[in-house]
């Protein structure tokens, strides 16, 4: 018998989650029949969205999350033992998977082999090539539709999603001007990553910011926080400019009967004629490999850089999560189990 | 020697327009040469971007506006005297264009023949098929992309643009509820265009209103005014909803550097995965053509009633105008010169 320890949301989290609305329930797993497959979870993710979806569960849910696992034990030859695959099952230490049941890939019930990284760390599969590289990718190039020599904007640009969108947007020949929510985030940006400019939006004015990095205005933005910041972004568009919004981080421990309130968009919706469109990467799932594709090949050839917080330990998850929430990570948050 | 008079706007709108922001000034209009047309004006409309597009433009200038007008007299053959011209020169009691020069058909400056209106009345040119219909029609057609059984939300319900609107989503097969700013007008909506409901905002729970009629969520929805009810409406939309966005009249009056606040998008924006657009309708211009096809088919017919508040004098635009922007019509504001 495996024994799976996993965390349970006891209480939907209200305002930043408390480390009482979880717990760790141990139990044991029975043994697999034929079309399941038991995982040893080795790379767990944590992702504003466990938060943000929250109260769409009734509680008591196990914690969703994408993972990368080892296949201990298989009745299905398409996932042979000692294999990898991608699932998410969430903050568990070992899981039971039914491959043939309603547990097909689709949406977040997606489950896949570990696409062969060429030598990159296998933490990337929950990272740059995985959910968190396609939600960049399709956002970015599927809905701002950048063209070489527009003016990318992007803010969470430290995160997970949002460096990565800065690099792709270079690499498609773009100007690309990153917030972030830290000097040394900046700095990284500028140095490491090859942003054109970068600026902490605790301590900048963001329309002078703007005045100055993007003086001809901005063409595409990529908003991950909601809140005033992007209403001051989405003021400073062209015509015609495109918006993806991915996330909107700045409103997700606020009371969802209390929104924040923030200067509206539609005067410069309408006066340039914007283009502002809401996703879930899932959209996309079928196409997931054509991003790995490409997150592959940059990776490789160094285009991509694709720093990871990493967080040890099952027990320390709930830790990744909120440091994770306050922005505490510098890329990807990954928490090796 | 022909005289114009016209209005001139000597300063930028602040707040609500004020009669002495304008000035009437008298001239002499010069003989007309090859390629121009000399224009009595019958009809002028006004509109709210004519507010809402004060600020680009540098003081003095001439008001823009649409206007149905009578050639007296033509040296370009292709509007013979008599014919009657929809053009956008403004608030003016004559007017002379020249055809071939840089006034030819592009935006805001666009110059063609009245349709044949096949015995409707003239003053439609302005309205129902003119641009107020073309910006109904292309908007809600194009952009929002309503689907028969869909539910339809409409902001300025009783307005020159949001009572076509609704009632081209009524011929679609649209489910349709209307927002408006009176009983009045809400009766009118209900009893003569056919809208399945409609509620006086000021005195309805907006929230509440549309759990009642759109216990299905919302599909749809055309924003011509922007703020706190855009937000609640955009809060119930469905998954993959469409927003138009054609105006943001709860703005237009307000200081552009102090932009009302109001609870922000981006929550629903993302997980609804909703795409917003604002629009201006000179973008299908060569296909206003179109438009004006079906509109006149369906005002024919009876299935599109096109309601007119008409002030009447050349000396009451401006009262017109105010009025218009305090939602003082029902249906289109016109102007009989």
């Amino acid at each position: 018998m495996v024994k799976q320890r996993k965390y349970v949301v006891k209480k939907h989290f209200q305002g930043v989650p408390k480390r009482d609305d979880f717990e760790i329930v141990e139990t044991e797993l029975l043994p697999i029949k034929n079309g399941e497959i038991l995982l040893k979870t080795e790379w767990i993710s944590v992702d504003p969205y466990q938060r943000a979806y929250s109260s769409r569960y009734p509680v008591p849910y196990d914690q969703f999350g994408y993972q990368v696992s080892l296949v201990l034990e298989s009745k299905d030859p398409r996932y042979p033992e000692g294999s990898r695959i991608v699932s998410h099952k969430g903050w568990c230490d070992h899981s039971v998977i039914n491959t043939s049941s309603g547990e097909a890939p689709s949406g977040l019930n997606a489950v896949y082999k570990l696409p062969d990284l060429k030598g990159l760390p296998n933490s990337l599969g929950i990272g740059a090539i995985g959910m968190t590289g396609a939600t960049a990718y399709f956002g970015l190039l599927e809905l701002c539709k950048p063209k070489a020599g527009e003016t990318v904007v992007v803010t969470g640009a430290a995160g997970a999603v949002g460096s990565i969108v800065g690099q792709i947007a270079k690499i498609k020949g773009c100007t690309v001007i990153g917030f972030a929510g830290s000097d040394d985030k900046v700095e990284w940006l500028e140095k490491e990553l090859g942003f054109d400019k970068a600026f902490n939006y605790k301590t900048t004015d963001v329309l002078t910011a703007l005045k100055e990095a993007a003086p001809k205005g901005v063409d595409c933005y990529f908003d991950n926080v909601g809140g005033e910041i992007s209403s001051q972004i989405i003021s400073q568009m062209n015509l015609y400019g495109r918006v993806a919004v991915c996330g909107s981080i700045s409103a997700y421990n606020a009371d969802l009967l209390n929104t924040p309130k923030a200067s509206i968009l539609q005067p410069s919706i309408v006066s340039k004629e914007l283009k502002i469109e809401g996703y879930i990467v899932s959209r996309w799932l079928s196409r997931w490999p054509e991003a790995f594709a490409d997150l592959i090949k940059w990776a490789k050839s160094g285009q991509l850089k694709t720093r990871e917080h990493v967080t040890e330990g099952f027990d320390n998850i709930y830790d990744a999560f909120v440091g994770m929430l306050a922005g505490e990570n510098t890329g990807k948050a990954v928490v090796k189990v």
